[in-house]
């Protein structure tokens, strides 16, 4: 069973390959265990997969276990339903009822879309939700029916504000989706700090050290370990993230907190859920996500849309690079060809989250074998 | 009549100051000696007027040449009005039919305001237009509607791709606007990439080196002047700015390159208008924006959400500082404690913006007299 296999999107230096079906359906049987409905592990496993096979790994089924803590210990609402509290021609607000992210956030932006198929465009809204993945797969869900998708979310607090030194609010991540053709959508899909939390964990699975100016160290002594730093940061003691534009305003990092903070309002004080600090109580999360869907048929048509697209994607494509660059990418082009690779190949997990994901399948009786190793 | 003022948000070592009310008089007859109708002629200033007394003096009357220009060549067609292209209960696809960028603009998010008041949320969007000023007007409109404003627009190329080398689209700006309470808004008004080419403008009038990072360079060569440098800039000879994250990956550059080609889609291929380099022809400009309002009322409605959102940005503002800042701000709120200084003590004004208003003075015979100089 053993190969090696050596292709360059591995994660660690030493990791375990998986097949992207194993995973699934080791990420399915173990939701289930802890009471998640079949639907429901389902779409869970679908966006875990999703994040896993573009290379987000941190996003993927490395967070499984956060769920399936989450529901074993009754946080996660494993029999929550998705309930419409508002709703009109062009909008919805929905209460997730403190159950799984996924399906309350799939079930919005399947509203948002038909809205938008409706009158151009819609919203969907959901709060007192769980996280909910990542958010370029909602984006993803407009671009397969042809629509323009954007998806946005608040998140614990680890960022710091501009000219502040302490984890005020998420990374709140922003996605948007445009169907550029069946085969490739723009997808844009981030963290509206500089890196996420989980950018840090691969740094540490690669034992490799992080850059300057992506955090903020609010004692200025010597810097401790990456894995303290990550500690510590979830424990929201000493370190925050730093805002997309980094410290201060001179490289524009008040922009990255401005939008972070707008994406806090929408899915905070504007839908009725958490918002900065209180997305997280005792009694589980209250997080607020956003999702709005427009129709190119009310404006140029999916046709010429599509034609003109891809012409300025060529056009960014082919000027001139940088001299060490090898190519211009467009947003999401590069999590497509590591999805390609990853899906023939299959997911390198890092020894870290093997040993995560051997501890769940004791612990619930479900079984995965790897395909091979890399060492 | 000259006084000398000494306050901190002067623009440059030597200005002299305008009241505001005579800069928008000025600004008006120019415009209507030139051909644009006094409605016309009075958004358009009114857009100017509140850029400068907001600070972002390179887009306020330091850009009416620009219109007068543009009006008296015949690229900009005073003559327009907004025609509807397609329309439905949440959308609406407007062509300004190469007129002022201001008042199809002002037509389009009055449009998307009332189709968000019977949906939750409407989308306007202006094609074959020109440029609108600064974004956050249009924001801040749906702001004293009590209403969520969105704002995008592309804009002629300045900005070079993530490993990319020349100007391919332009500083695409975005204004997100909530309505905080009957003074305030939450204003974010940002160019997507690290700095618009104003701001290179606002060093040279202040005679300052511009920080490293925020252009690339084609050539590797020995740096120009500034002046050389903005020209060449306008050109798209050698420099490009930089998107909002910087010079590659490790920072979060493809993120601001993400945005600013989103921006760029939606303004351009999605609804019909030019994109990328093609926003500007030989026979005037075809730039598109995009509008965006969200009602309260169809949320968590606007007593919750002004009561929460102003917990929220107090508890943003009163977390722990960095020892060197005098206080954690929101976005738009430095611009508003300038506006109210400007209000009262006037419009600072650098030399080189006077020398180009007195040009037009002569030109079209229209007075404007300064309240005082600074030196």
């Amino acid at each position: 069973m053993a190969k090696i296999f050596n292709y360059k999107t591995l994660t660690a230096p030493k990791s375990l390959l998986y097949s992207i079906e194993d995973l699934t359906s080791f990420s399915i049987a173990c939701l289930k265990k802890v009471g998640a409905r079949q639907s429901d592990a389902r779409e869970v496993s679908g966006v875990l997969a999703m994040a896993d096979l573009k290379g987000k790994d941190s996003h993927g089924i490395a967070r499984l276990r956060r769920y399936v803590d989450g529901l074993a210990q009754g946080k996660i609402n494993a029999q929550a339903t998705p309930k419409i509290i508002k709703e009109s021609s062009g909008s919805i607000l929905i209460d997730a009822q403190n159950g799984l992210g996924q399906p309350a956030s799939i079930f919005a932006m399947s509203h948002a879309i038909e809205k938008a198929k409706k009158g151009g465009i819609g919203i969907a809204t959901v709060l007192n939700s769980n996280h909910f993945g990542i958010a370029g797969y909602y984006a993803d869900l407009a671009c397969q029916k042809n629509m323009v998708g954007i998806a946005v979310s608040n998140a614990s607090p680890q960022v710091a504000p501009t000219f502040g030194a302490e984890s005020m609010y998420g990374t709140n991540p922003l996605a948007i989706g445009f169907p550029i053709n069946p085969q490739h959508s723009f997808l844009l899909d981030m963290a509206t700090s500089i890196v996420s939390r989980g950018r840090l964990e691969r740094y540490r699975w690669q034992s490799k050290d992080i850059p300057e100016g992506w955090i903020i160290d609010q004692t200025g002594e010597n810097p401790e370990s990456l894995s303290e730093i990550i500690s510590n940061l979830k424990k929201r003691i000493r370190y925050s993230l730093l805002p997309l534009g980094g410290f201060g305003e001179t490289t524009g990092g008040h922009k990255g907190y401005g939008l972070g903070v707008a994406i806090d309002l929408l899915c905070g004080p504007f839908i009725g859920a958490g918002w900065g600090r209180h997305v997280y109580g005792p009694k589980g999360a209250n997080l607020g996500h956003c999702f709005i869907s427009i129709d190119p048929e009310f404006f140029a048509g999916l046709p010429y849309f599509q034609i003109e697209a891809q012409k300025m994607l060529s056009e960014l494509q082919s000027s001139k690079k940088i001299k060490t660059a090898e190519k211009i990418y467009f947003p999401g082009e590069k999590s497509s060809d590591i999805a390609k690779l990853r899906k023939e190949k299959g997911i390198p997990l890092p020894l870290m989250v093997v040993d995560d994901l051997k501890k769940l399948s004791l612990t619930y009786d479900v079984p995965l074998s790897c395909e091979a190793t890399y060492a």
